[in-house]
């Protein structure tokens, strides 16, 4: 399959959904991928399965806080500078491009990456869904070093980490995110083709294409969300969406800190009592009403705007906004005990289980 | 020359002293020297011109706070660990070790190295005393870029560092030596031996070996601090050497913060009125007598043993310690408008120009 420039606001918007608050602005990533390939032509989108065994993949993303990148572009020089180090450093040249995660602007950083290089995009990443830090994705969760993990700036400077496990080379990658500006590009896992069909997370491109248009396609007959809820019902692993809550926002704490976006909004019910509470770090977390969790991470909690079904992201939060707030469930891959040890609430210091959001009212 | 078991202690004590309350532990840096002489016989140490001119050098170094060296041994196997990574990553091994800076740890760490990988040692170093941060050498002053740089700790990790400047060469790797423990190896400024040439400082260790014998010989004549001065006015470019102050240590504050042993500590005169009071980072910075400067940065400020005239580096000063403060001129190289304005007084935020200790009172 070739993604043209006609499928990127779809793919953009549906990776929006998909990242759950994070992952970055879908405009910008739209814009970046189009610059693109309107340059180099459309970049081959490829299964997990056309992958070699032996051949070299790197998950490429932006790693920061996505309110670093309303005022600061990321995406430039420094995604290119990023892989040609690793490339130089491991010896072995990348054979074609992983999204890192799903996202507005991480899933569509990789397209820019591919159509540049002349290269395909794997339609796959390593946690179907946005997360914040470096160890929360399922090529780490599954066996593959964080190591060598290189992150570069727009000034051309870069730094290759070489950390004793994921959690490290986190710890190290964030510090040197924020004094390197906010924001800057990642990649590192470096795997083969054998290691990327064991350890990611396959679809994610097509699925967040899929979602796109079919939000696009609710619109145009004015329901939106059922439109979303068929698309993943029919998703691969018959998804559960369910609509949580509907009403108004009626407060944001919101703080850039520790190289994150932190905090919670509040939504005032319509047409139903109460105050629903999403706390996010990038992404959204959890959702509560009054003592009630009504869905909670690595279950995706996506806000919409109440009429067009448009994702917003956490940085894009304002008092007064009409939204829905959507639930979905993520697949298997994604709730084992290994997995839900590096990405369940425990991981983000949330003294709770994670219940998928099947079982809960 | 080769440097024997018998010079170690000379050596790292006189080191000690020319670190000016900085540089380690000369007790922790004489025996790390010992075990690697003793396993694989004495380095020779080299002058500057004994280099060709292109040979590939690297400077070495601990960074950190010495507060932690205290509790937590440095100098194991991440020192070559970080030599070996920057090797790998210039493509070119080192033919000599350089001493970054002058102190009882970090001018014996060399001799170790050296002694461990059969390579010379040169009798040559950055500061020509100890500062606390990586811009703070004279390859810096005088053109050499600090990037590579590589830091690595006792777990086997390493980073691998490009910076556009040595500024932020020492962002980067002020943050990632706390995360990675306090204390780590770092090495950088790859040069060749006619940039050493061009902007190290010669015959430092030979310096540190004549006065750590000075205050040997003085002991025994029961004359520490006049063999001490003896020395330093034979020494190139005529030191001067000044007793600034005697008297009870009445007052230290320490803090291990942002990476470095910052505070100062309050000096009551004996047979004199008064209170001296030191501030540190790292190293003795400011010596000021009420409101009158004694001596500044550059120029060393060493806090001396009143009877032995051992040197008392910043984290080993005690409530109650007898001392003698002696202040001594640095070379001409150091005191240029370059190089003050990477380690006068105003780079360490002391609203005051720097004054020669010749003119001061």
């Amino acid at each position: 399959m070739e993604l043209t420039i006609e499928d990127l606001d779809h793919l953009a918007r549906g990776a929006a959904f998909l990242g759950a608050g994070g992952g970055g602005d879908p405009y910008l990533g739209s814009l970046l991928a189009r610059h693109a390939i309107e340059r180099h032509g459309p970049p081959r989108v490829i299964a997990l399965d056309e992958l070699a065994d032996d051949e070299a993949v790197y998950p490429i993303a932006i790693m920061g806080a996505p309110t670093v990148f309303i005022e600061k572009l990321v995406g430039g020089p420094e995604v290119a500078l990023a892989i040609e180090k690793l490339e130089e450093f491991t010896g072995r040249k990348a054979a074609a491009i992983l999204p890192a995660e799903a996202g507005g602007f991480n899933s569509l950083l990789p397209v820019k990456l591919a159509a540049t290089r002349q290269q395909p995009v794997v339609d796959a990443d390593g946690m179907g869904r946005a997360f914040p830090e470096v160890q929360m994705v399922t090529f780490n969760v599954y066996g593959i070093p964080a190591s060598p993990l290189v992150i570069a700036n727009e000034f051309g400077e870069f730094n290759i980490i070489s950390a004793r496990d994921a959690r490290s080379a986190e710890g190290m990658a964030r510090l040197l995110t924020i004094q390197m500006g906010g924001g800057v590009a990642v990649t590192g896992y470096p795997m083969t083709g054998a290691d990327a069909k064991r350890t990611a997370i396959p679809g994610t491109l097509t699925l967040a294409l899929e979602i796109g248009r079919a939000i696009a396609r609710g619109r145009r007959s004015g329901e939106p969300f059922e439109a979303l809820q068929d698309c993943l019902c029919g998703a691969p692993h018959h998804r559960t969406c369910r609509i949580l809550f509907e009403g108004k926002i009626c407060d944001v704490l919101r703080e850039t800190t520790q190289g994150f976006a932190i905090g919670r909004c509040r939504i005032r019910g319509s047409g139903q009592d109460g105050e629903l509470e999403v706390t996010f770090q990038n992404e959204n977390l959890v959702a509560r009403l009054g003592n009630e969790t009504r869905a909670i991470v690595p279950d995706l909690i996506c806000i919409l705007d109440r009429e067009s079904a448009e994702p917003l992201t956490t940085e894009a939060l304002r008092y007064g906004q009409r939204v829905r707030v959507v639930g979905v469930s993520v697949p298997p891959i994604m709730k084992t005990p290994e997995a839900l040890a590096v990405f369940g609430p425990r991981a983000f210091g949330i003294e709770e289980n994670f219940r998928p959001i099947e079982s809960l009212s």
